[in-house]
C-alpha cells in the first residue's frame, strides 16, 4: 500500500473498504472487540456509571508541531471524560477521507491513534470509513465518541463551583493554539513550540484519589482559558475574578502573542484544564498535580467571588473579572474570544 | 437568523458557537441532558447490556427523495443498534458544517433530526460543532455515536448463525440508494422513488418479543444486500444460497437499475435488514414483520447451507451461491459490490 492514495472505493463498503479495515485499521489498533467487524460493540463489564461525549476533528494542517490529528481525536476526547471526572474506557474511532489522501499519512495518524489510546487505556471499539471525492473535505477528518466511567459517586459539573472555591490551572496555557497556527501560516518562531497536547485523566484522578474535594473542571480547547471561564460563570451563576499576572504563560507563547497579537487568555489548549476546588486544599492540589509533567506549571490564577457581585447589562448569570498587573479590574466579554479556526 | 450562513466564527468556540447551540440546536432537539452543555453526558438509568456504534454521514445530496441527512443518521444509528438487538437510548450528534452553508438549511436538518429522534425513542444527550472554510467540506457532515440496550441475553451476531437457518429479509430493495443515485445526477425516473429509509428496531424487537429466535440480522446500507451476504458468510464461516427470483424488488426499482446498468442486489438500502432464523418460525416470523410498513414486502429469500459447500480458491471463508431463475447457480464474488460513493 505504499504509494497508494485513497480512492472512492474506499468507502464503497466493498472489497477495497474491507483492505482499508483489514490491512490498516486492525493491524493498527485492532482488538477482540472491533475484530469483529459488527455494527456495534457489546460494552463488557460496565463496573460504574458512565459518561458519553462525542468529538469531530478537523485540525489543519494534520500533522502540525508535538502531534497529529490521530492522537489529538483520542486525547481531546478522553480529556472531555476527565473533566467530567470519568476514566476513559471505550472510543468509536470514524473517519471522513479525501480521494487521493496518500495511504502512508494514514498510516502514520493510525500509529499514533494506536500508540495515544494504549496510553490513555481506551479501547477502540467500533468505528465507520467514509471517502468523499477530492475537493469535497480536506484531506482527513476524524470522529470519535468517548465512554468512560465514574468512579466517584457525582460528575463534576458547573452546578457544583462554589463561593470561596479556588480556581486552578493545570499548566502554562496557549502552546497547542500557537504551535498549530505557526505551523499553518509557516510562521518561524525560532523556537521549538510544541503543542501541550496531553492526557488529563490521570491529574484528575490522582486529585480524587488524593482526597482534593474538585468541584468542577473544564478542559480549555477552543476559546481557551477566558472562554471556558466565561462559559463555566454562565452556567453556573457565579462571579469569578482572575488574576492575570498569575496565569502560567511560557516566554515562548508571550513572544509569540505579542508578536502576531493574540490574547494568550483565548488560545485553544489539548493538555490544560481549570479546576475548582477549596481554598484550603489548594497547596496539596498544586503538590499532586507538579507530579505530573502536564501539571508542572499548574497555579492558583483566580477566585469563585460568588452570585450578583458583577453589575453589567452584558452579563445575564455569572461573569469574570479580570485583574491586571496593576491591580486594575476589567470585565471579560464573549467578544474578546478569539477566532481562530481548525485549531482542533 | 433567516437569511444567515454559517461562518468561520460558529466553529470557534467563542459567542457565535454559543448562538448557533442556544438558538438552533436546544430548541430544535435539546433536552435536560443536552442542555446542560457539559462536555460529556452522564447517562441514567442504565438497566441492560450496552451496545455502542457509531457513523459518519456524507450522504450527496443533504436532501433526497424520502428525507435528508439528519434523519439519515438517526436512522442509520438507531438500526446499527437494532441489528445487534438492541433498542436505542442514547445518541450523540455533530456536525462538520462547510462556511456560507445557508442557516435555513441547516435549520430544516435539525427538524428532520428532533423528529426522527423523537419517532426512534432516542436521545441527543451530548454533540459537537465544527466549521471548515469554504471547499474544505460538501455543505455538512454528520457524525453520530449511538448507545442501545440489550434486553436479549446475548446480541445477535454471524457466530449464531447455523446450517439450515432462513435467510430474510425485511422489505423490498433497492430504494434509497436509487433516489439518492437518481436525484444526485438529475435522472428523472418519471415516478415517484422515495428513499426507504425506516427504523428497524420496532420490527426485530417485535420478533424478539413474540418468540421468534433471531439468530443474526444485519442492515443492508453501503452494498447492499449482497455486500451484507458476502460479508457474514465471511464473517460466520457458512455458505449460503441465494435466490434471485424470491427477492422483492419493486417495479420501479427495476426498471431503473436496467435503465442505468446497475444490480439491486448490490444497491443500498437504508430501511431493510436481512434476518437469520430457524425455518420452522419463517412463517410467523413473516407475519410478523408484515404487519409495520417497513416489513410489507418481507420474504424468505435463501437459506444457510452449512460448512464447506463452496469449493473455490475465491472463498476463504463462506460463500454465497446466487441461484437466478432458470436454476442456475453461481458464486457471488465481492468485486461486483456496487461503488456508488456517498449514498450515506
Amino acid at each position: 500500500m505504499k504509494d497508494a492514495r485513497i480512492l472512492l472505493t474506499h468507502g464503497s463498503g466493498g472489497e477495497s473498504t474491507r483492505d482499508l479495515i483489514r490491512q490498516l485499521f486492525l493491524p493498527g489498533y485492532g482488538n477482540s472487540q472491533l475484530n469483529l467487524l459488527t455494527d456495534g460493540a457489546v460494552l463488557t463489564n460496565v463496573t460504574a456509571q458512565q459518561v458519553f461525549t462525542s468529538d469531530s476533528y478537523v485540525v489543519n494542517p494534520p500533522f502540525f508541531p508535538g502531534g497529529d490529528i490521530g492522537a489529538l481525536a483520542v486525547i481531546g476526547t478522553c480529556n472531555d471524560l476527565a473533566v467530567m471526572g470519568a476514566v476513559p474506557r471505550w472510543l468509536s474511532l470514524s473517519f471522513i477521507l479525501e480521494e487521493s489522501l496518500p495511504i502512508e499519512r494514514l498510516e502514520k495518524i493510525v500509529q499514533s491513534i494506536q500508540r495515544t489510546a494504549a496510553e490513555a487505556g481506551i479501547t477502540i471499539v467500533t468505528g465507520d470509513t467514509k471517502v468523499v471525492e477530492r475537493g469535497k473535505a480536506d484531506r482527513l477528518f476524524i470522529n470519535t465518541a468517548g465512554i468512560g466511567e465514574l468512579h466517584i459517586p457525582q460528575a463534576l459539573t458547573p452546578a457544583r463551583i462554589q463561593a470561596g472555591d479556588a480556581i486552578l490551572v493545570s499548566n502554562d496555557i496557549g502552546r497547542h493554539g500557537i504551535a498549530v497556527l505557526a505551523s499553518r501560516e509557516g510562521i518561524n518562531l525560532e523556537v521549538d513550540l510544541l503543542s501541550d497536547m496531553a492526557l488529563l485523566h490521570p491529574l484528575i484522578q490522582a486529585l480524587l484519589n488524593q482526597g482534593i474535594d474538585l468541584h468542577c473542571a473544564r478542559d480549555l480547547t477552543r476559546g481557551g482559558l477566558g472562554g471556558a471561564l466565561l462559559e463555566l460563570a454562565d452556567q453556573c451563576g457565579q462571579d469569578f475574578r482572575l488574576q492575570e499576572t498569575r496565569v502560567p504563560v511560557s516566554e515562548t507563547v508571550q513572544a509569540a502573542c505579542e508578536l502576531l497579537g493574540f490574547d494568550p487568555l483565548f488560545i485553544a489548549n489539548e493538555g490544560c484544564c481549570a479546576l475548582f476546588l477549596p481554598e484550603a486544599q489548594v497547596a496539596d492540589a498544586l503538590a499532586i498535580l507538579r507530579e505530573f509533567s502536564a501539571g508542572r506549571w499548574s497555579a492558583q490564577i483566580g477566585t469563585v467571588l460568588g452570585n450578583g457581585t458583577v453589575k453589567s447589562a452584558a452579563v445575564k448569570n455569572g461573569g469574570v473579572f479580570l485583574e491586571n498587573a496593576y491591580g486594575v479590574e476589567r470585565l471579560l466579554a464573549w467578544h474578546t474570544v478569539d477566532q481562530l479556526p481548525r485549531i482542533c
